[in-house]
C-alpha cells in the first residue's frame, strides 16, 4: 500500500483530538434549531458513541426564546453572524430560512474557515452553485441532508449509496403539505380549498401556501435530487412547476377507478436529449408502494441502472426528523474533519471540475403518458373525432372510460389515458381537441407515470 | 480551527494519487462477482467522475468462467488467496459465500494491509466480531452494505444517515424467496410447497431451502441491522427464528379478513431488559407500507426516536442490485484511504470500545401481540373457557372472529387477535386453551406487530 498511514502526525493528533468535543453553533432557534438543540442534548451519549466525540452547542443565535428548549449554560446572541465569527466555533448550523441573510451568513462562516451544515432547501437550490465553490476554495464542507425530505436520509442514499449507478430517474413525494391535501381529498372526496383550509388551521401549511401548492418548495428539492443524481449543475430557474390547486374531486376520482392515484410528484429524468426536472400532479398505478404514501409523509424513488428502483420514505418535516438529518451531517462534518479536503464526498455528488453540460429540457421536450378529460356532447361521431386527432399527432390510446350517467348540460366525460408521448404533440392535440365543436371547455390534462 | 489541513504533507500525496485508479481484486465471480465486474466496466466514467478515481480490477479469482462477463487483459487465478496477497492490490473483494475459506481470506486479507469489501451476511453474522477487531487492529475497513437487503443502502442509512437518533426497533422483509412464497400464497391462494417448488424452479430459491424458508439467512442479516442499530457486538446464535413452513393459506386468508398480511419479518427491538432480536412470520396491518412489499422486494423499517419510522425499499438480491452495493462500498473505501483509521465510521456504527452489552432477550421474554386460530367444538361454552383462559394470564383480546360455516368434524376455527404480552405468558395461556376437552389439536401461533 502506497498510501497512507502518517501515524508520526496522525497519532498524536488524534489524541488531542478525541477529548475535546466539536463545538457548534445554532444559528436560529425555530422548529427545526429547536429540534437539533434538543436532540444534540438529549442524545448526547448516544452521538457520542457513535461519532467518538462529543458534540457540543457553543453558542446559539436566536430572535426570540423557543419555549420547547431548556437552555442553560449556552451563550446565545441575536446576531447570526457572531456565530459566524466566533473563534471557538467549527461548524455553523443555518436554520434561519430565507434567501438573503441566510447566503450572507453561509458565505461569512465559509468565509472564516467554518464547515456548514443548513436545512434550507432554497437557499442551496437557488445559491448552492455559488455557496459551494466559494466552500471548495476554502475546503469546507456545506452539509444539506435535513433539505430535502426531512428525517429521510435521501441525499446520502444518492450521494454515496447508489454511486456505482447511472441512475435514470427519480420521483419524489416531496412536499408534505400537499401531500396530506391530496390524501384527504381522495380519501374523503373533500374540495381542494376545503383541505387548504385544515392544512392551514393544524399548521402544515403557511398563511401564503404558495409554495407548498404550487410546487415551488418541491421544486428546491427536486433540482438539489436532480443535481446529485446526475452530476449537474444546480438550476432550480429551469424546473417546470405546476401545482395542485386545480385539481378536483372529480379527477382524482376517476383516476381512482382507473387504477391510479394522483400525487403531486416531482420527476427528475435524464434522456439522451437533456434531463427532465418538473412538478406536477402526477397519475401513479395504485400499486406501486410511492402511490400508498399518505398524509405528510415523504417518499422518494430512485431508478438506477444497476440497483433498479429503491424507495426511500418517512418523515418529510417536522421538528425532530428534520433535526435527525441535521445532527447526522453533523456526525458526519466530524469525521470528515480529518479527512484530505479533496477526497470528501463532493457536494453534488460528482467531482465539481466533472459536472456535466447536460441541458435542462423545457416542459414541452419532456415525454409522458397523459390522463385526458374531455367534456363533450353525447354524440356519437365525437370519440371517433377525438380518436382521429390523437391518431394524427402519433398519440396511442390506452383507454377509454365514458361516465354517460354523469351527463349535465348535454354534456358527458370522457376519459382517456394515452401511452407516452412527447408534450409538444399533446399540447397540439389538446388545441386540436378544444377546437371540436362537439367539445366544451378546456380539456383536462394530467400527466402519468408508471414509475417501473 | 486546531484540526487539520495539514497542507505540506498533503497537497503532493494526493497529487500523486488522483493519476493512479486504485487496484481492487475480485474473489469470486459467481453472480455477484459477474455483476461487480460488469458494474465496475459498464459504469467506470460515473464511478470516477464520483470517486474522483478510477477503480481498475487487477486480478480476478474465480473456479470458472461467467458466461455472463467479458473479461479481457485482467489476470485470473483460482485461489483466492494469490488476490489477498498481491502486492498490487488495495482492497479485496470477496464473494465466494460460506463460512470457512471466506473467514480465512477475508482475515489474511487484511492481515496484509488490503481493505475489504463483502457481500457476505454469514460470515459477518457469525465471525464479524473477530473481523471486526482483526481489521482494527491493522487499521483496514471491511464493508459490508451488499450483505444486508441488496441494493437498498440500508446498512449506511442506519449507520451514518440515522446517526442522531436512539433507534427504537428496527422491522425487515430481508429474504426475497420467503417474500415471493407468501406473496403467492396470499395473491393465487397456493400452498407452501407449492410456491417453494416453482421459487426453485426459477432460481429464487436453492435447491436446500432452508436457510431462506427457516429464516436463517433473515436472521443473519437481522443481526448485522441490529448490532449497528443499537450499538451491539454481532450475537448471530442468540436469534430467535421461526420458519415460514408451517404457514397455511386458511391463516393468510384469516388474516387479509381482519385486515392484515403476513410476511416473514425480522424484528430487532431495544426495551429496558435486554434486545428482542427474532424472526418469524409475522400480521402487519394491510395499510402499512411494508405491509405491501411483495414478490422478491426487500425492505427495511426503522423507528428512531427522532425521525420517527423511515423504510428503505428496494431489490434484496440479484447480480446488479448486490454489485450496486459492492461497487458503492468501494467508492466510500476509496474516499476512506486519506482519512485517519481512527475517525471513520466505526464498523458496527458505535466505536468499538463503546458497544452496550445490553442482553439479548430470549423469545419468551419477547413481547408481541398474537393471532390464535383455536380448533374447538362448536358449542357456546368455549369462548367462555378461552377468554377466562386469556384472561387469568392478564391477555387483552383485542377481537374475536368465528368462522361458523367452515365447521367440519363438529369444529369451527375460532380466531383471536390480543393485545401485547409477553411470550412467557403466551405459551402458559395456550398449554391451557390445548388442554381444554372441547379444544382439537394445537392451536395455531402467529406473532403481530403494529410498526406504529
Amino acid at each position: 500500500m502506497r498510501l497512507i498511514p502518517r501515524p508520526a502526525l496522525r497519532r498524536p493528533f488524534y489524541g488531542e483530538f478525541i477529548v475535546k468535543p466539536v463545538k457548534v453553533g445554532i444559528c436560529g432557534l425555530g422548529t427545526v434549531g429547536g429540534g437539533t438543540f434538543n436532540v444534540l442534548k438529549r442524545n448526547a451519549e448516544e452521538i457520542a458513541r457513535r461519532a467518538g466525540r462529543g458534540i457540543e452547542v457553543a453558542q446559539i443565535a436566536m430572535r426570540t426564546p423557543n419555549p420547547n428548549c431548556q437552555i442553560t449554560g449556552t451563550p446565545t446572541t441575536t446576531d447570526v453572524f457572531d456565530v459566524a465569527s466566533n473563534p471557538e466555533i467549527d461548524i455553523v448550523i443555518e436554520l434561519i430560512g430565507g434567501y438573503t441573510i441566510a447566503r450572507e451568513l453561509v458565505l461569512k462562516a465559509i468565509e472564516n474557515g467554518k464547515h456548514v451544515v443548513t436545512a434550507n432547501k432554497a437557499l442551496i437550490a437557488v445559491h448552492g452553485n455559488e455557496i459551494f465553490a466559494k466552500a471548495r476554495e476554502k475546503g469546507v464542507i456545506v452539509a444539506f441532508e435535513a433539505a430535502v425530505a426531512g428525517g429521510i436520509p435521501v441525499i446520502k442514499a444518492i450521494r454515496e449509496g447508489l454511486s456505482a449507478n447511472r441512475i435514470n430517474w427519480v420521483a419524489g413525494i416531496i412536499n408534505g403539505t400537499g401531500n396530506f391535501i391530496l390524501t384527504e381529498m381522495r380519501e374523503k372526496g373533500r374540495t381542494f380549498p376545503d383541505v387548504l383550509a385544515e392544512a392551514q388551521a393544524l399548521g402544515y401549511a403557511e398563511a401564503d401556501p404558495t409554495f407548498d401548492v404550487e410546487g415551488i418548495d418541491a421544486a428546491h428539492k427536486l433540482t438539489i435530487l436532480a443535481s446529485i443524481a446526475f452530476g449537474i449543475p444546480l438550476q432550480f430557474d429551469k424546473a417546470y412547476t405546476e401545482g395542485i390547486t386545480r385539481l378536483t374531486t372529480a379527477d382524482v376520482n376517476y383516476a381512482e377507478a382507473l387504477g391510479y392515484r394522483i400525487k403531486h410528484l416531482g420527476v427528475a429524468r435524464s434522456t439522451p436529449s437533456g434531463i427532465e426536472l418538473r412538478v406536477h400532479p402526477t397519475l401513479i398505478p395504485a400499486d406501486r408502494l410511492i402511490a400508498n404514501v399518505n398524509g405528510v409523509m415523504n417518499a422518494v424513488m430512485v431508478n438506477g441502472d444497476a440497483a433498479g428502483s429503491t424507495l426511500f420514505y418517512g418523515a418529510g418535516a417536522g421538528m425532530e426528523p428534520t433535526a435527525s438529518s441535521v445532527v447526522a451531517d453533523l456526525v458526519d462534518v466530524v469525521r470528515a474533519l480529518t479527512t484530505d479536503p479533496e477526497n470528501r464526498v463532493p457536494h453534488l455528488a460528482f467531482q465539481p471540475d466533472s459536472l456535466s453540460a447536460h441541458p435542462i429540457l423545457p416542459i414541452d421536450a419532456c415525454e409522458s403518458a397523459y390522463y385526458l378529460r374531455i367534456q363533450a356532447k353525447d354524440h356519437p361521431g365525437v370519440l371517433a373525432q377525438v380518436a382521429s386527432i390523437l391518431s394524427e399527432r402519433g398519440i396511442n390510446i390506452e383507454s377509454i372510460m365514458q361516465k354517460e350517467v354523469e351527463e349535465h348540460d348535454g354534456l358527458v366525460p370522457m376519459i382517456l389515458l394515452t401511452h407516452r408521448v412527447v408534450e409538444k404533440r399533446m399540447n397540439d392535440a389538446i388545441e386540436a381537441l378544444e377546437a371540436l365543436e362537439d367539445v366544451a371547455g378546456p380539456v383536462v390534462r394530467i400527466r402519468v407515470e408508471h414509475l417501473n
